[in-house]
């Protein structure tokens, strides 16, 4: 019998009395022995390839919070990454890549990441297993294809994304070649994400919600859904959590045709939508707004009640509704494990 | 009887084989007459309060399109001008407002909006009502004080409007108070845009999208509902199209609490759901991407026919899903409206 992991249990469809909780970004700046790491550690991305710093940060909040899950300290971009974009995370600027916004740009684009230059990834998840209570269950990741192109597409984030949107209406051929090589990559990131012990996956598609319906299901649905079809070809029990943020009233499309064993949702997500259309079919994980951790106190005490009012009944790994913000004070996220494990 | 206006008989519950058609921000950059009177006009709020200048870009539109319906060129925060707030539009930057992001601040705000200061508007209104053919419809307009409030607090645009959430959550008391004043300010404000010659009456909550359910309530739906009730108190008739953007599976609250007759929606709305708990009960406007307006060619024909596919068969005001953007060929506006008309 593997040990008992109560995060693995909801997606495997066992609710439990008291939901799982781990915490989006829960590595990270709000933490200060975060902080101290990386300060230590130059660049963004060396600390994402310094495996035994990556291992570190990514068990710290577990050692603080006792969480149900840790996720490997990673970023979305390391895959373009791993197909030779060129890839700088700049302070206090977000990422910058080569812009691949001209179908005349792809033929510099590789068909396939290079996973050597992802093992520092798979040997931090080897080290944060090794290192994990058997009870905590360890998450792989990547970005969904359309999120990954939106970055690769503008170079940077931008308010809506409006480039990739823009290359894909203009240029669907050429935009599809982008999808293709992130499917086919994405599927032998997480396989091998898995391989070096990552009980289970997110694919974090945060731009979603700027999509048309039918484009969020070309772009959106149909990428995740092949990338889940091809990590299960190989793996068949994977364990998969999809992010569609702000995909809205579009969700149910995205459960029904992904075959994701949960989603995780928003903050403005529809409690009784969610219930009837979403719920019932899988597990959902979320929502408390990030917002409200960092203003704490009763505003913070009646968020997690109602998270727990709206999806307590059903299949629920608490999170929030997006990463944790770099001012949330370190007492609100203790008070929010109080106020949800008693 | 009063002559037929297409926009305003969907308004009124009935169907029109061919939708009315008009743009959010239709009046702007992306014409050229606009951008010559918007360089003679001096600042921002010089051209929204110069009531020729004012009367002339609404008018532009419909003189080189023919659209169903002309929108007052005007800000959103002209309220809290009139509140005796400092407004300033920095070019390239947005708006810029006194920060009322302290509950110690709320002491300078006004209680309600001095309607003398808005006389230019109101002026605007009545010379644009005085050369529009009968047919075409005249909308005057508000922000939601949702919206509105989350300006006045953060004193700029921000990607989340972060500012305004926190305070509502740390601050309830205070942040009503701001609230109360602009729910108060807006039937007054509308009331007068009614009084100077607007057919219809659009409600913008630009910020809707980032609430929680309970919060979305709170803020936006009952503010709303508030802000109808007060208008129809002494123009029983107004006819009021709301704007929750990015309300996603929380419209149908939003629609059966505020009253409105009409709905805007975003691109990313998802056809069956609206049509099924939204426009069965009020009429829809939308829901083009302004980017595939800008893109043209056949994958604006395509997102046209969606939107006549989607919700052609109900009660339709054929629209973007936000406004147009400054880079659009006029072109494109052109081969939409023919894609449109036939």
């Amino acid at each position: 019998m593997p040990p008992a992991k109560p995060f693995l249990d909801v997606l495997s469809g066992q609710k439990q009395r008291i939901p799982p909780v781990w915490m989006m970004r829960q590595a990270g700046r709000y933490l200060p022995e975060y902080r101290e790491v990386r300060a230590s550690a130059g660049g963004f991305l060396d600390l994402c390839f310094t495996p035994e710093l990556a291992a570190e940060v990514t068990l710290q909040p577990i050692r603080r919070f006792g969480f149900d899950a840790a996720i490997i300290f990673s970023d979305i971009l390391v895959v373009p990454y791993a197909l030779g974009r060129s890839v700088r995370f700049e302070v206090g600027e977000g990422p910058r890549l080569d812009p691949l916004d001209d179908p005349a740009k792809l033929a510099s684009l590789s068909r396939r990441a290079d996973m050597d230059k992802l093992e520092p990834v798979f040997e931090a998840l080897r080290r944060v297993r090794h290192a994990l209570d058997p009870k905590i269950a360890l998450i792989g990741f990547c970005g969904a294809p359309w999120t990954v192109a939106t970055y690769m597409v503008a170079g940077q984030g931008t308010p809506d994304q409006a480039p990739a949107r823009i290359m894909a209406y203009r240029h669907p051929g050429a935009f599809t070649e982008i999808i293709d090589v992130l499917v086919a990559s994405s599927i032998d990131y997480l396989l091998a994400q898995l391989a070096a012990g990552a009980d289970a996956l997110q694919i974090f598609d945060t731009w979603a919600g700027v999509l048309p319906p039918r484009e969020f299901a070309r772009w959106s649905i149909e990428p995740t859904r092949r990338i889940v079809e091809g990590v299960r070809a190989r793996a068949p029990d994977a364990r998969i959590i999809g992010f569609p943020r702000g995909a809205g009233a579009l969700l149910p499309a995205y459960v029904e045709t992904t075959g994701v064993n949960a989603v995780s949702i928003d903050w403005t997500a529809e409690p009784s939508f969610i219930r009837e259309r979403v719920q019932s079919k899988v597990a959902v994980q979320g929502n408390l707004d990030p917002l409200v951790l960092i203003t704490g106190g009763e505003a913070l005490d009646r968020a997690v009640d109602d998270v727990l009012a709206n999806y307590g009944e059903g299949r629920l790994i608490f999170n929030l509704g997006h990463g944790i913000q770099p001012e949330t004070p370190i007492a609100n996220v203790e008070r929010m494990l109080k106020r949800l494990r008693g």
